[in-house]
């Protein structure tokens, strides 16, 4: 293990959240609520050591993928750790605990909150909060590898460990180039979510904030009233196509960049993703007509709340806690789902899904063709066995520690149908779930360990099971 | 595909069945509670039709896995059509979906009821009920090659797809004696247990009935008082030591036979079974403390509960609705989980879950290696990668299945804990859920349509998917 070279890479990531907290302080000093001093507290000792430990000096040797899965693992972790200090300088929340528990709600766009009243916090907070959704989204490492280049070996570690999707995608070799025109794309629609908002008479600052929201698949709001507070049905589709667009592959838009139209028709995944969105919002759809009495009213809000779970954001604008069963349950369904790979969405993964659906299917062709070679294929390749293998672990995992994550928390004595949906949504990275966690309630109800341990839950979930299994694994080791 | 050679093996099917009733006609007559004419109703036209179709003429072809999967399913569907046929005519059930429910939850070894008294059905009626779960537990293919031999490629086809667990075992090779030696060891537990039973003065017919409820891991019981309505803590712990017995692989008795005891003693699957049975058993105990006030009674409850939902049997001598929830939680878990491989119980079996834990080890120890060669091993042999695929495909599909059994469920318009309960129940073989179909609730809460459905969750559940699957994938192919 490399020592040196990970407490440098950690160094230059604490520098660098530090850098992303000046706009924060900007807005905190704009609106004067008090909040600025919250954050200067946080970036000057975050600046100095951030500073000190990336002059590290650094020897040649190179890292290795564990090395890789190590620093991801750690990397998310501090930065949720310092990430939650002015939100609890500032006040508000109850505990550190619980200022964590939101920052790494934040950071892994699940979105999930323990507060009640989001706008009873100063404006540089709300704002951080939010920002933090749009760090997140891209991912953190990406981000550090675009600003501070690194050799070609170890970036692929470092990325192949923290982008989701059962596949790095073939886009990830010249890593610098790539980290760039992804967030180019990033960045550009956000800022043309900013203007739609903004067209749409949403405040400036709500605009900033929503579209982060958005833009990371993440779900923070800017008050309790949700999206529904606006009562503005364009604003509603707006926020809605984005949730969308956000939520498919981003090597899909690039693709399209370079005029590869054909390329982007042939993507199974995004052809299942559309077709999954269209059929549940029908589904849904017809089975609330009875309760909204309108057709339109009752597609705009199928549509809505469809496109915000399958893409694990969590905005709402209904209590879908008063919806039909069976709504209820193909939204529970939705979160298992998730969003497509090398989105800024989390959960399985539509091709994920794909590739375990198809393996199903081959494995009673080759029962009934034992002699023949079977193979998988996805967008017209075979998919390799590296790859179906690690799939099939990944859903065995997945299983295991829903089920793990679920037990522990039932010790906080709430009931079923609130502990599995919470997991469902934090360890998909979704936010809201049913119950006691249902859209129109919060995670207070659940005690400091509780909240420590959906923590867990959202970060193992965002950095996909394997990276918080080797830190635990490592430390057992050592 | 071997018609006359599966239409015969169906008919040879048909004649077991109508024999195997003959026991429950001669209870109809004893007790003359009017249900005879119902079995003579049922056997004698089974009788014929079974004798037409086993004389067909046959080729001398061979069959293939594939013919091998479509029988054991073709098969269980038929006996299940049959045997609901004696419920349906006795009365009782308000429709013949009903019967087929409580039926087809008899032969897979489910114990979920559509009723609320079944004492109310004469006895022959209850003693069929009862004994299906007697037949269904060790395989009604076994049974029918132990009775009638065929070739051994043909019976291992048919094994292979019968008997529960990642492998059929090493004991396979000599179907014929295998088959009789074990289902010597299965009635001779039996016996003993019907002894042990009146011992601990239960009426002579209830003892047949819950020995039979028992052996078979199923859990149906003569009237709605259930286990605990006999009030007495001997006739408790008799029957949750021998639940226990029946969800160990039998191979491990025919091993204790041949006194290679040292053999048993390596096998991970029991110790692991075990050691979960104490651990639950002693964490539920802690937890309901409160409740019962007596660590005696406490202790008791717990580990009854706790051996009636791992071996899937069902039987309750508490409504566990009431326990705390960290307790309910373990019991869903314990639900999911399941028995041993080659034992009687359903579920997911301790061995797969074994299997799909080291694979997830073996993948994290491959990313730290990832130049060495992990292999996953099992009582210290390596599995071969054809079972480790077959697991992992058999968990996602698993997954995949008990989703979407849950939202079409969902349409009932029940919540979503009585839902994935109910869907886990059946699909694992179990009988109770929680919510409202838990141990004091029954089925008949779910239309028509639903108790089909769930029959056919019940079926893909003890057949472990694939030939259910197949069934279906032929049909639409034809």
């Amino acid at each position: 293990m490399n020592k040196r070279k990970i407490a440098s890479i950690i160094g230059k990531i604490i520098l660098i959240e530090a850098v992303l907290m000046i706009p924060s302080l900007i807005v905190a000093l704009i609106y004067g609520d008090g909040d600025a001093s919250a954050f200067l507290w946080t970036i000057i000792p975050a600046l100095i050591i951030g500073l000190l430990l990336s002059h590290i000096k650094q020897s040649e040797k190179r890292m290795s993928s564990r090395d890789g899965y190590f620093i991801v693992a750690a990397a998310w972790i501090i930065i949720s750790l310092i990430g939650a200090v002015p939100l609890y300088l500032a006040g508000g929340f109850e505990s550190y605990i619980g200022a964590l528990f939101e920052i790494v709600s934040g950071f892994t766009t699940t979105g999930a909150s323990v507060l009640t009243e989001p706008a009873d916090l100063g404006h540089g907070i709300i704002f951080w909060r939010s920002f933090t959704h749009w760090i997140g989204g891209m991912g953190v490492l990406v981000f550090v590898l675009m600003v501070m280049p690194m050799e070609n070996d170890n970036s692929m570690h470092l990325v192949r460990a923290e982008v989701p999707g059962p596949t790095a995608g073939k886009l990830v070799p010249r890593m610098r180039t790539t980290s760039m025109i992804l967030y180019g794309i990033y960045a550009a629609m956000t800022v043309i979510l900013v203007v739609l908002l903004l067209m749409g008479k949403m405040p400036l600052f709500d605009s900033f904030c929503i579209a982060f929201g958005t833009a990371g698949t993440g779900g923070f709001g800017v008050n309790a009233a949700g999206i529904g507070g606006y009562g503005s049905a364009y604003l509603e589709i707006v926020i809605g196509i984005f949730m969308l667009l956000f939520g498919i592959n981003f090597n899909l838009y690039h693709l399209l960049l370079l005029g590869k139209v054909r390329e982007v028709f042939k993507s199974e995944e995004a052809k299942v993703y559309l077709g999954v969105v269209t059929l549940a919002t029908v589904a849904i759809t017809l089975n609330i007509l009875g309760q909204t009495q309108s057709f339109a009213k009752a597609l705009r809000e199928a549509f809505f709340q469809v496109a915000s779970i399958i893409t694990t954001t969590g905005f709402s604008t209904v209590d879908y806690n008063f919806w039909p069963e069976f709504s209820k349950h193909t939204l529970v369904l939705l979160m298992v789902l998730g969003a497509c790979a090398g989105s800024t969405g989390g959960g399985m993964k539509i091709s994920r899904v794909i590739i375990l659906v198809k393996s199903l299917f081959a494995e009673i062709k080759q029962i009934i063709t034992p002699r023949a070679i079977v193979t998988v294929r996805l967008d017209g390749k075979t998919v390799n066995k590296q790859t179906l293998n690690s799939t099939r672990i990944y859903a065995a995992a997945y299983l295991i520690l829903v089920c793990v994550f679920t037990l522990v928390l039932s010790l906080d004595g709430l009931d079923l149908t609130t502990n599995i949906t919470a997991v469902l949504a934090c360890f998909n990275n979704i936010g809201p779930g049913l119950g006691l966690v249902g859209p129109a309630a919060n995670f207070s109800v659940y005690s400091d360990w509780a909240q420590l341990w959906l923590s867990l839950a959202m970060l193992t979930g965002r950095l996909e099971i394997f990276p918080m299994f080797l830190l635990f694994a490592r430390s057992a080791h050592e």
